[in-house]
């Protein structure tokens, strides 16, 4: 999934894609390797990723599109699109979507969990 | 650099920022971190990032603006907006912007180098 056909071994992944589904948060893996993975997170209004924490993993989450509440250790911040937010490892950390329109945002997380 | 003010000591980073210079390509960092970095790399019209490996970290290009040519183990990629590349650890590889507009790449790393 998210490696489409480009008659080559490189490895390409689309970013831009989306999957939504009402019942809860969609994730679309672009890419997983030894070090790290890539993932799109896809929030209806309403749909939220609760917190938690990796005790290793240093994540970023990046909005691509919408706006979403992130939320590490406690402290609540709200991020645009153009705006990414770093979970160091060990931080309880999660994201809500409190607005009234979809968001979509870029997740970044080595070394994977 | 890359961490504006909010009032709080969650760490925010706008990955639209842009900087070009006719000299060379410009890199500007987001987030580095223990475990990974992530920098927008800015490339004018001709401008590139030579060929080069790393033993142990993987590499994604992941172009937000314009398009490159991504070279992955000698092989050619076009890339573009919404598209990324996957440079796994050891794989010789690099970018070149051969179209007539800036370009802007998320480049994420892990582990930095």
């Amino acid at each position: 999934m998210g490696y489409p056909a480009h008659g080559s071994a490189v490895k390409v992944a689309i970013f831009t894609q989306r999957r939504f589904d009402a019942a809860k948060m969609q994730k679309i893996n672009l890419f997983e390797t030894e070090q790290f993975f890539i993932d799109v997170y896809c929030l209806e209004p309403g749909q939220a990723q609760k917190a938690h924490a990796h005790a290793g993993s240093d994540k970023v989450y990046a909005v691509m599109e919408g706006s979403v509440i992130a939320r590490v250790d406690g402290q609540e911040q709200e991020l645009r699109a153009g705006e990414m937010v770093l979970a160091p490892a060990g931080s309880e950390h999660g994201i809500e979507n409190r607005s009234g329109v979809r968001a979509a945002v870029l997740v970044f997380m080595a070394p994977r969990p």
